[in-house]
């Protein structure tokens, strides 16, 4: 095994959001689909920018927010992304930076901007996003830092990363790596339309190895197994993988593995603001408390407790010191 | 007097904000004045953004916080200020617009970068601006639309406005359009450092009659009498102004006429997390009062509501319609 640089490397689609308030009837009119992530072109990404109330910019992207996560815990985070020399990607790089996730991927420079989601919060905190994917398309192998893979306890990638088109086959390659250096390797399963787009292949790396920690929502867990009972759908889990954690939103989550099923709580919300960067956090939270050694269901706490921060406010990553929360918990 | 086209049109620095939290520390060692607009040039901008924290964007700017709020509380609002044709002039373009405030100034072509203010939030929710101008130093008499300042009932302004080199002659020129038009002018002082700098171009303004409203916060009011003691400063404000407003933070505020002062208590908070715009709101909330034809007690009120949203989340500008804020209210 290689000396440990870090706890978790994150692999994603690096995305500046830009996130608005919308009322449910604008995303009928608009065509959106509700509490997914929804891909769109150069030409629509105008047309909804137009369209859109004043917004706030801010750094996202689904595993860049899991990176961003571990390192508010304390634990040593990287990333891998693509974004454009332009001014987004100034911004997405200072960001992650800043939080001290390191973050070396190359700039794309006369290409694709950089990926951008305009995120649409309905009142009752649910967010539907609209992502143009721009630079995140050119992500590929030579992008896969070997030392860096090598270096971390836990590749972790997310399911959208099957979008553009080279990076599935790096993820690959990605993931080779890890298992060489006697690593482990996580996938999150990112949206249930996702899977439904890449459900065979999902399963393929889940049931042949490539995946050893699978992290999903209730709504990806089922749209996996194509059935409408989660509990079908968390026992075939079960039977494919070593240890799935399912979220169930105000529920908390489950873990499961091969022994047992730990059912935790979620934390209590003084208000629920913008649902965007639960998932992302959650995985986060329990990373973190894996790669620090914790019992499982102090992994499943932390996560909790890091989506219940990210939620009270507008915005995919955390505002306060996750670290210093988890202090005050006890976790 | 000509057709009303508008209520309020502000007129400021169009700046777009760069937020980060930082602990108190931090500010000593940067050398940042705590609570205070802090100018300064691109060096200094580049080398603050590099050991500023992760951040969020939001259009900001003083007078342009004042247009939203207005707008956000269904009054007519217009915007005069100045943008690059850069990413971040088009996000300043587009929020602004996007809350409905009429926004035509020309873009600066091939010139400074559009303006932006990297704020620091400590953890009181107390913010400490410093702001790179920009392209708000080219502001000047061409971009002062007679048309607009004739059909706005109130032209207000903010004092920042002195800072850029130009910009001071222009207010001086729209003033007299509103007054030949039979129309009122306001003034913000801004940030009690911005006094210093302009005292007696200031007090010029309000004993002269080139303003009719003052806003101010009781720093800046005291340090526009250059006294410690506040109602020596609301004496000398009766004096020299018809109307003027002196906030004070969590104590409310009071209005200042030649007959009766009026003080009226903030609105309860459940948490400070961010001070920004706090004043620019207050001032929206007051003149959409004055606007709509509200006793001047209500207008007070307003303000006081309108300030207490804006400080209650990360970003100047109101998060849900201030409108409704104020009907659930009884405003």
């Amino acid at each position: 095994m290689s000396e440990t640089r870090f706890d978790v490397l994150t692999i994603g689609n690096a995305i500046v959001d830009i996130i608005a308030k919308a009322e449910d009837d604008f995303l009928v009119q608009e065509n959106i689909i509700k509490g997914a992530m929804n891909l769109i072109d150069a030409e629509r990404a105008e047309h909804l920018y137009e369209v859109m109330g004043p917004a706030i910019e801010a750094s996202g992207g689904s595993a860049g927010n899991t990176a961003a996560g571990i390192a508010s815990l304390g634990g040593k985070a990287a990333f891998i992304g693509k974004v454009a020399e332009d001014h987004l990607g100034k911004v997405f790089t200072h960001d992650i930076r800043a939080i001290g996730v390191h973050f070396d991927t190359e700039f794309l420079v006369d290409a694709e901007p950089t990926a951008r989601s305009m995120i649409f919060v309905t009142p009752d905190g649910e967010r539907s996003m609209n992502t143009y994917l721009g630079a995140c398309t050119r992500l590929a192998s030579p992008d896969m830092d070997a030392d860096v893979i090598a270096g971390s306890k836990i590749t972790y990638f997310e399911g959208y990363l099957w979008d553009p088109p080279e990076a599935k086959a790096a993820i690959r390659e990605a993931a080779k790596i890890a298992h060489e250096h006697e690593r482990l390797t996580s996938i999150s399963l990112s949206d249930p339309f996702c899977v439904d787009r890449y459900r065979d292949e999902f399963l393929d790396l889940i049931k042949g190895g490539t995946v050893d920690i699978v992290f999903a929502n209730d709504a990806e867990a089922k749209s996996l197994y194509q059935t409408s009972d989660l509990a079908t759908a968390i026992n075939a889990l079960r039977e494919d993988s070593h240890l799935s954690v399912v979220t169930k939103g105000a529920d908390g989550c489950v873990v499961v593995t091969r022994e047992k099923t730990i059912e935790v709580d979620a934390f209590p919300l003084d208000e629920l603001v913008d649902t965007t960067g639960a998932g992302d956090l959650f995985a986060a939270g329990f990373l973190h408390g894996l790669t620090s050694g914790r019992e499982i269901d102090d992994c499943a706490r932390l996560g909790c407790l890091a989506a219940s921060e990210v939620i009270q406010h507008v915005g995919p990553r955390p505002q306060v010191s996750l670290k210093q929360l988890a202090e005050q918990e006890g976790l």
